[in-house]
């Protein structure tokens, strides 16, 4: 296969085995999910996704709704922090809207999405993906959204709103409060619906999470490997690892957030992150910063000379 | 000063205050050391000592000595890791081979160097960094020398051979007994010595430490922020820290290597790494990558918008 073709060349390059740890394994791993034993990384893309939330009815956000819209701007403008990280990781940025006139339903009294609206969240994620790229990440904006993010959290692997719901943008004690009742209150309502992933992600979830989650799905069927970004970004792509299993094995998570929920949330999907720089952005920050990674592992990969070129002693 | 301008500045960018964890304070670091209020890192530079030592007769390395001169060789000739680490973090990288003709004594004997020697390394060390550099980190290569760098940790803060001896680049438990006995017995040998820093590195060290000690000094003197690399230079550099109060300020500790001392030398040393990648190869490898995080904790402190140039609410 196209991981044991880097695996082996990989023993032959001068180094000692083993030395340049996940380096070696990154390199791997964008072989076999890109099916070639030498893997390239041309085309990098970010995409972002940005949806509004009727759950920040209950005061669960440290910010007014329309800093969504106002930071969709900003990302138009380039001057949010990821359109300098991507820069900087040399990453195509694309941002795309989902109705942010039109918020989702508050889900303590029902229903985030009805079926159709999820479908057609998970459809334009879908379709976002553009077969031939390279590596991509997936980032979110949307006031509100470490709420839905913990809620669908709750929902998949147990636990209360107490013990997945973080400060997000910054809420105080009282707000923190309020956000835990509410993802309690959320999973009450929708008790009923909690067995089935999809249903989760439909009831507790929202417009950029499902759109990340069908992203996820595209990259899957392209040979696209994905770096995840944060709490919300794994939330989102989470529900897939419960409907198969195996089913987020063509993703790297990017970073450990500094947002409470999130190492818990990658130590049940057993995803162990690159970084741990006590980010609580969003954006796709984290997934731009591990790009650079994912670089330098190929670098070495593809262009170290071996022992025998090299006329270095082996052991 | 710099850094409190940095910190103002940041608290206007259009995120949540804080949310960009340690690139913010990564950007106050490199203010404060640069002396200004926007940092630069137009001028990036990898610095490579290598060095022999004579230890190696005490059967502590998997990899015969003259792999030093052969990699060194392989630096020169592109086909290292660090010269594709270096090039994907757009640093000039800089070799300097440090009499690998002529190896330190065997510590286990006597003085690894005595002070000429010693005090020609470091000077070499000194000289090697040039004014004007905006950013610089280390490495090193040397058959052997995770020896003398358990050695001086262990000088510097106490415990045995087998506290800090690792495997390095990949000896057997045999080897690993074999190099904790070669630690004890320069540590019983050079027992006196031991309460001066600068002589721990010059009887238990080796040229190629020496010189990082040099260049981390003069690094200071010009008013270069450092990062620090592996476990041989983490330990190469820690005698300044035990020599004046703060003297390692003004480095980062680029990561936390797989060798098995480096966690508890950074605790030492209260440095606290970027990147936990398992590496373990040494040369600046895990330098190079933190520079890609520094620079984009400069691009989004040096090019995002403010809340009110991007017309974005505060909360």
């Amino acid at each position: 296969s196209a991981a044991e073709a880097v695996a082996q060349r990989q023993d032959t390059l001068t180094k000692p085995q083993g030395s340049l740890g996940r380096l070696e394994t990154i390199a791997a791993w964008l072989a076999r999910w890109q099916g070639r034993d030498m893997p390239k990384l041309d085309k990098v893309n970010i995409i972002v996704f940005a949806g509004n939330h009727g759950v920040t009815a209950q005061g669960v956000s440290a910010f007014p709704s329309e800093v969504t819209v106002q930071m969709v701007a900003n990302f138009a403008h380039g001057g949010a922090a990821i359109n300098q990280l991507a820069r900087a990781a040399g990453a195509e940025l694309d941002v795309i809207a989902l109705d942010l006139d039109r918020p989702t339903a508050d889900f303590t009294q029902e229903a985030a999405m009805d079926e159709a609206d999820f479908l057609a969240a998970v459809s334009t994620g879908y379709d976002a993906v553009k077969p031939g790229t390279d590596l991509i990440g997936f980032g979110e904006m949307g006031i509100g959204n470490t709420t839905p993010a913990a809620a669908i959290a709750a929902a998949l692997f147990g636990g209360s709103g107490r013990d997945w719901a973080g400060r997000g943008t910054g809420v105080d004690d009282a707000g923190l409060s309020r956000k835990a009742a509410a993802i309690d209150a959320g999973l009450q309502r929708h008790a009923e619906k909690l067995s089935d992933p999809l249903a989760i992600a439909a009831s507790l979830g929202g417009r950029e999470l499902a759109a990340i989650l069908g992203a996820v799905l595209a990259a899957r069927k392209h040979g696209i490997p994905v770096l995840l970004d944060g709490f919300v970004c794994t939330a989102a792509a989470a529900p897939l690892a419960r409907l198969y299993r195996g089913g987020l094995d063509h993703t790297l998570a990017a970073h450990v957030s500094a947002e409470a929920g999130h190492r818990r949330l990658l130590d049940e999907l057993s995803l162990a992150p690159l970084l741990d720089l006590g980010m609580r952005l969003g954006e796709g920050s984290g997934a731009c910063l591990a790009i650079n990674i994912v670089r330098s592992a190929l670098e070495c990969h593809s262009r170290m000379a071996s022992f025998a070129e090299a006329g270095v002693s082996d052991k």
